[in-house]
């Protein structure tokens, strides 16, 4: 099996399991418990807490242990609207391709009587700070936008856009859950007041994540429970998924250098191989994007099926996202980048990670080759466009 | 180490690693993706629901897995505050002596406009279904009572309070969180609307629950994001864990019987050797109370002191619950059921479970003995009452 849909979840690293499985059998006691099990529980979640900070260049009181990237980033948002409700600031930029924790979260305070303001994405998958400063108006409380997009993996100016936030006064989040472990990600140089990551997308455990909250900020709890977290995330600490996490995370600092270099070049390979297939297109800019993230279309193809024939192949890869597989919709974020509907249908994302070696790379190009040939031996759209009775949209 | 805080956390059993391992270490496929590894992640997922809902008596499509019991208490409590508001009903029904999750988001609903009536406790720990009748308004919208105290596990009337709501067509939650597991539980016979777990409190894992909703009862969003759990409670399925949750469940149901009659008999021997403690009482009805709760106040004592020095002997023990540790206040809890500040203070709670054996508990009663005395010889309220210069408030 090749496994190249890293975006949609990793599989837990060994550091991470050796974090973990102690604190599973043997560590179990309540971290809010007086009795010493609980008190070395309690040392490991702050020690997480303290491994967090140091690799978003934070402070561990800044440091929220949430449930996961959708639950920090709910927060995040409710947080700063009911603070920007205080002073009558009911304004809120995003942009069109986030994720549905952010589009969804926005639909709901809409309804609560918030304007938001979605920027277009330019056709290279990246928004610019002019365009946020340019929709910045007196009443704007919150500008939320992704450090980098889960589906064509582009990499968003967010030092930048920080900037322009801090000058005009208006909190700043970013859904840095697919960046967090992969790139440079530092909280300060960034000047974000909310971030919000995901522990298994760096090859730590699913359900866990963290919401940095720049000190000051009071999250307003969106979970109530006990004094947990500062009384702002409720419910029994998840230690042993905390410490997983948070080991995934430290190797994944340690290790970014020589992975990053690695892991472009495999990208790189890729994004080349599959470009010669005839008529398929790489969405998001080629530079500007995460090490590990490949994301094509190809004229006259179904996404779905592309998918069952690799899996057949023994290729795990996806269409879109995986929070979002079961709609019929194409990727709202394809269509933000100005790909017509027809294309977006048949979009392959592939994402890759370390482990990986050019013989899996060049196993990968040769099996989408042979699927996206054979789908469209068999396609009736494609037959059109051959014989010119449809309009290719992909030269 | 005798670990009697089975009420705070407990030990993850065998078989609830047996189902996690595997699916942390190799099966770590995201459920909602379309190749192999990822639908054998899904199959599991459906098993553990289909598990977890032959538990309770539901329907699997009545499931939904959250982050744990607080996160579940949120949401049936907005839930049911949404629907009600539809209809004019923002009246709401619980009991002073909930747990913080409930406690909290009543007070969150009551800024939001909502009228919240909170039934008097008896003394033995106990409401009634006659006070919840006597309480219910035409704007009633949601009737919410534990099914089982978490401090002083006295067990509610469950089943006639569903039919007092059933009858006067109110929405009923019970946050079952400290009954599941340890006694027998149906969604059916009881009438519930919603149901709220928490998988680490029957030797499930952390980071896990359930909230049950009766079919038809559209829940709302608290977190916003993707399409899981019918897109109402998104998030990468938490696979792992879903799964040792549900196995602890199973292997806790099958063995309920034996092991509710075992744990309860150790819990009667260790009333029994902490009652002969001169001015010592129960907190709690004797005989409706869970298999292995035992709490005791008792004159003269602080319960942090008590605590540490049943630490040093080797027993884990807690006062009041893990949740508010760290705060200063009296148990509200012990409140409600009439205990003045003074004693309150003074509690102890210690929470058994089937791997316990009658040589633990003579241990225990030994220990707490030992500890009761040093405290009160140092003690000048304990002198004080020993002079008459105040009056013992349990005799």
């Amino acid at each position: 099996m090749i496994y190249a849909d890293n975006a949609a979840t990793t599989r837990p690293s060994r550091a991470a399991l050796d974090a973990m499985l102690p604190l599973l059998e043997e560590g179990y006691g309540n971290a809010s418990s007086l009795y010493t099990l609980g008190q070395k529980a309690r040392e490991h979640l702050e020690n997480a807490r303290a491994q967090v900070a140091k690799a978003l260049n934070a402070q561990p009181n800044e440091i929220y242990f949430t449930s996961g990237g959708s639950e920090a980033d709910t927060q995040a948002l409710f947080t700063a609207a009911r603070l920007g409700e205080k002073q009558g600031k009911k304004h809120i930029i995003s942009t069109k391709f986030e994720h549905h924790a952010i589009l969804h979260a926005l639909d709901a305070l809409e309804k609560q009587g918030f304007a938001v303001t979605l920027l277009d994405v330019h056709e290279n998958g990246l928004v610019t700070a002019e365009q946020v400063a340019q929709a910045i108006r007196p009443d704007t409380c919150l500008v939320t936008i992704m450090t980098a997009n889960n589906e064509i993996g582009t990499i968003q100016p967010i030092a930048a856009i920080g900037a322009v936030c801090k000058e005009k006064g208006v909190l700043f989040h970013t859904d840095a859950v697919q960046a967090v472990g992969h790139i440079p990600v530092d909280v300060k140089a960034w000047q974000v007041d909310f971030l919000s990551l995901s522990g298994h997308k760096f090859h730590g455990p699913k359900g866990v994540g963290v919401l940095f909250a720049r000190r000051g900020l009071v999250l307003a709890n969106i979970i109530f429970g006990g004094a947990q977290e500062r009384g702002r995330r409720p419910g029994t600490e998840n230690v042993p998924a905390i410490c997983g996490m948070a080991a995934a995370l430290t190797e994944a600092v340690e290790h970014m250098d020589a992975d990053r270099a690695r892991v472009t070049a495999l990208r790189d390979r890729l994004i080349a191989g599959i470009a010669k297939i005839p008529h398929s297109g790489l969405n998001g800019d080629a530079v500007q994007r995460l090490p590990g993230n490949v994301n094509f279309c190809f004229e006259g193809i179904e996404g779905e099926s592309l998918l069952l024939l690799l899996d057949d192949k023994g290729i795990c890869a996806s269409s879109g996202s995986a929070c979002t597989s079961g709609s019929l919709d194409p990727s709202h974020v394809l269509l933000a980048i100005g790909r017509p509907h027809e294309v977006a249908h048949g979009s392959l994302r592939l994402t890759l990670d370390a482990s990986m070696t050019e013989s899996d790379i060049d196993t990968i190009i040769a099996a989408v080759t042979e699927v996206v040939g054979y789908l469209r031996g068999i396609s009736p759209v494609w037959r059109d466009l051959q014989e010119g009775k449809r309009s290719y949209v992909i030269q």
